[in-house]
């Protein structure tokens, strides 16, 4: 569960730095499948657009969380989280919601879907 | 507008960082009065006893805001806010709300009233 408790740091660390955001792609295998409020996507090509986009429209942003669980009789880790996040334009916003992941053997991620609480936040990153 | 446009940052990492406390307790005349949610409290002995009463509260917290801007005709200033934070207890929340402030000619701060969006976040508080 190493790499998921590292994934909200790393993602904050990635708008401003590079070995960071190295580090959080090295997270995830190359097949990775992420999904946005209900939107699917594969690949860490698309991952890494999509942060693109996360840092293109924000000029600041940090999560918390409350820790990773395995649910019961599934393949899934959850955990709720919080975000507070400033725009490019200078807007501040906040978000709340569950992130559900899945990891390979190895422990890298597999599979991660972001579930937030009010559906409108990721409306933008759905035409990637 | 310079010890308000330190004031947030520095209440982030007053909870780890003495001098950040001493730095952000200085922003402040010692006659300060500040008002969280409509309840007044006066002198920097209850706001430090009120910051104190946060960083117990909170194992995190962060604050991000638009920016200070006069309002006309008037003698104050004003910025929406954004927070995440995580609670000692571990549970995630946010909070949105705006910030009236007043400066005296040193521009240290002898008003500071929090207006959040969403009204329970301190009752907690309002027993000090």
């Amino acid at each position: 569960m190493e790499n998921l408790n590292r994934y909200f740091d790393l993602f904050d660390q990635s708008r401003t730095s590079q070995k960071a955001m190295e580090e959080l792609n090295h997270l995830f295998t190359e097949d990775m499948e992420f999904v946005l409020n209900g939107d699917k996507k594969s690949g860490i090509g698309n991952w890494k657009l999509f942060m693109e986009r996360v840092f293109a429209a924000n000029s600041d942003i940090k999560h918390m969380f409350e820790g990773w669980k395995k649910t019961a009789d599934t393949d899934q880790y959850e955990t709720r989280w919080a975000v507070c996040g400033k725009t490019a334009s200078g807007k501040v916003y906040t978000q709340t919601g569950k992130d559900i992941a899945k990891l390979n053997n190895e422990g890298k991620i597999i599979y991660l879907e972001n579930v937030p609480d009010n559906t409108e936040l990721f409306q933008t990153y759905k035409e990637l």
